[in-house]
């Protein structure tokens, strides 16, 4: 095993990033820019996603898609534009959303007297039809979602974090009763959160809202909440239980069995181009990204080294190895560039966080050879060419496990308990999370977050994977009596 | 055989639709409603999607996804908004689309002092973020698509085929040269034909816009038209050579391989959701829809036939029919309803336009057989079931060939030519498509327009399917001389 010389190549330090620890938030720019995932756009708070970005985002909808259907959901396609009216007539959602909406007050030459909104979120609208389609419990549940864009204005926009238009599902189901209604929340919570443990290696806890920060609108909001690499939370999905309130607004009502009249119990679930942000911050380092293999647009790529004389050849070669990685189903590059060095391009790729990278040079040729070196590794591998193809898919899981086990220590690391104040701000303040007891009152969750910038993240679920242990204490703030049965989870957030 | 006794059924008489030949406008606002496909919106001029129509739209876009990429076409993800300066920096563009944009002037809470349009179309947006990507020669060529709505206001809407809000694919590519991008244009021109011939059993016939028909701000525009069952035009899918146009507007230029600066040759190529009207308008009957087999979400549906007290039994058995179907990669749906009778389902199933319908009652199960019956043909056959299954797929590319034959049929018989002038009107006037010699003047194009609601839909290319002779001779109507060496094909249109 040998050092990667590609990272002390001089025109590979011209591609370099802030490292993590000098400025997270630099590092984090500069990565979407450097990688080709995203650029800065000429419309306040939008960005562009480009082609590397797109495929990462296409994938992803690709695997949720795919498990949407599976159980029985069903896309539709709304307007972009919701009336005015909709958004007012549920009266917390308005609260929420009204001070981010985009006004559209003039279409052609008219000037609107009521202005259309582009949607924030679409329970309103969807609300509105769903009233015209509803007549009998024979015609529920309704199971649907849709693919597309919000627009919610942001003040201090990041690429894919914070942004003004963003790209996400909605998912948004009625039901006969509650029990079904509360089923169907659970059950894309449990999805979200194995989606992103096994495909994407991002552990996350699975908790309800407290009421400060429930949806606008909603009787229940649950969460996954991810770590980021500077200790702060990044809320990574939400599925909300929105009993009859929106069924009220909109008159979604229906006949029961029993032939009497009944508000639908209502939900909405999503998952947006944030995760990417998560994705990012929880796997990169100060080389780059790193891709989940699993959801990573190209899992392997190949540089064929060669010198004049014979790159061509060593292009022909690559190709040829690429052909036999693509028959397992891997998704592959070959990188036949000239005019840039080996090393410029081993840096290009470490920085686009390409899980696999090998390399293939006429004397790896001869010996039947090829070297292979891990994204994550600093260490490079000989082995023999049939060894590294057989071994990619198994290659390629041990990298996933790897991501996992690293962030999930990372976590862990960085969650503390604290039973009383001075801990607790200290805690948050040297970016940790902390776990603590809590009254439960929003103006004493308020005094928290205006004195310590942190919120409460969640309440992790009784079998929530981390942090789920049932315990009981007085508020660590005010120390009123505790409201949960568990410790609150506190953090900073994104 | 024997006659399909569900047409008669009671039930299915409420849900028929007014004949074509009653009131074709009708009909088609029937069947859209009818079958599920869509529905009207509260927001003036937009529609909403329904899952039937929402599965249709899918399969088309992963159909032309595929290809784009196999091409080596990336997908990027570009803001909704444009700034309303953009538009205007290309003279003929800002002619072409000012009447029609949605304007946004208010974010959150702030008047925007420049407004901002819903995107009409992205050549301007996409052309300034290509001016910041484009250096050389190597970097070319950007070969970008991206999915997405778009937005232009429309008076008198319809469902499919004019609403302010509709969604398409817009390809935008950049060139070193000029033949490098008409061969852009010419290979997704061709595309499109491929995939309305060969997936949708559409003929179109390809070729380019005269001057008044021109893409606001292209050089050249080629299309592919269609002609729906009332004889009137549909155009199918556009692509464009944009020259330098937007280059220079927005900037776009290169260093080429030898040192000179140049602006780059740009390219744009769309199919929208329109191209469902076209499905509509083309293949459905007095019956409802028929569905091409090759794209429709439901290609076979299975109608257990059975009375209470084998009805489970019977849905059961389908469920298997269904499985051993679906294990050759058709799509495949089991009616299992029940409260209504089976001549409802067909008629349901007739109006959705499934290619095949399979009945299977206790009867045919004991026998071996199954019921088959495909929705063009008022026949049904008595099937081994074995034979059934095996023959299925051979039977939807038969049906796929009827339905293009049929419409290839209609087309051809409705396409006349004409020399002199009264003909001419009179052929229009009787619903067809009319190939006249014309001068190429715009204001002798307008005046048939005027005059018959008429226009020059395109002049066939040398190696167009249909319609593609060589030919001169004077100006159907002013008598001046032809200006094309073909007949250019005039009708009616969406």
């Amino acid at each position: 095993m040998t050092k990667d010389g590609g990272r002390q190549d001089k025109k590979a330090q011209q591609y370099g990033v802030t490292p993590q620890s000098t400025d997270f938030n630099d590092w984090y720019n500069e990565v979407v820019k450097k990688a080709d995932l995203a650029d800065n756009s000429p419309v306040a708070g939008a960005m562009v996603v480009r082609p590397y970005g797109s495929a990462l985002w296409e994938n992803i909808v690709r695997w949720l898609d795919t498990r949407f259907k599976a159980t029985g959901h069903e896309s539709l396609i709304f307007p972009t534009l919701i009336p005015m009216g909709f958004i007012t007539k549920e009266a917390d959602h308005v609260e929420g959303f009204a001070p981010e909406l985009f006004t559209v007050s003039k279409i052609g030459t008219e000037e609107l007297a009521e202005p259309y909104v582009m949607r924030p979120t679409s329970e309103t609208i969807i609300g509105h039809m769903w009233a015209g389609w509803l007549n009998s419990y024979r015609d529920l549940p309704f199971l649907h979602y849709q693919w597309g864009s919000v627009f919610r204005a942001e003040l201090r926009t990041k690429a894919f974090l914070r942004t003004s238009e963003f790209f996400w599902h909605e998912g948004h189901t009625a039901h006969a009763d509650e029990q079904e209604a509360r089923a169907e929340v659970r059950q894309q919570l449990d999805l979200y959160h194995e989606f992103c443990r096994d495909v994407l290696a991002l552990p996350v806890v699975r908790g309800e809202k407290t009421a400060s920060e429930r949806f606008a609108g909603a009787v229940a909001t649950y969460s996954i909440e991810g770590m980021m690499r500077d200790g702060k939370a990044l809320q990574s999905g939400t599925s909300h239980y929105l009993g009859q309130n929106f069924s009220r607004a909109f008159d979604v009502k229906f006949q029961t069995r029993e032939q009497k009249e009944e508000y639908a119990h209502t939900t909405s679930w999503a998952i947006s181009s944030r995760i990417i942000g998560a994705i990012i911050m929880t796997h990169g380092d100060d080389f780059g990204l790193i891709m989940p293999p699993r959801i990573a647009p190209i899992q392997v790529v190949v540089i064929p080294v060669g010198r004049k004389d014979n790159f061509d050849q060593m292009v022909e070669e690559g190709e040829r190895l690429a052909a036999e990685l693509r028959a397992q189903g891997l998704r592959v590059k070959v990188d036949k560039r000239d005019g840039v060095t080996n090393g410029f391009k081993y840096n290009d790729w470490e920085l686009k966080g390409v899980p696999v990278r090998i390399e293939l040079g006429p004397r790896d040729l001869e010996a039947g050879v090829v070297v292979v070196k891990n994204r994550h590794s600093d260490e490079k591998e000989t082995l023999g060419r049939a060894e590294a193809v057989a071994g990619m898919a198994a290659r390629l899981d041990g990298i996933h496990d790897w991501l996992l086990a690293r962030a999930t220590d990372f976590m862990l690391s960085h969650t503390l308990t604290a039973d009383d104040y001075g801990t607790f701000r200290q805690a948050i303040e040297d970016g940790n999370w902390v776990r603590a007891h809590h009254c439960g009152q929003p103006e004493c969750e308020k005094a928290i977050k205006d004195d310590t910038k942190a919120t409460a993240r969640n309440v992790p679920l009784d079998d929530a994977e981390f942090f789920a242990e049932k315990d009981s204490g007085p508020c660590v703030r005010c120390g009123g009596p505790g409201a949960y049965d568990k410790r609150v989870m506190f953090g900073r957030q994104y």
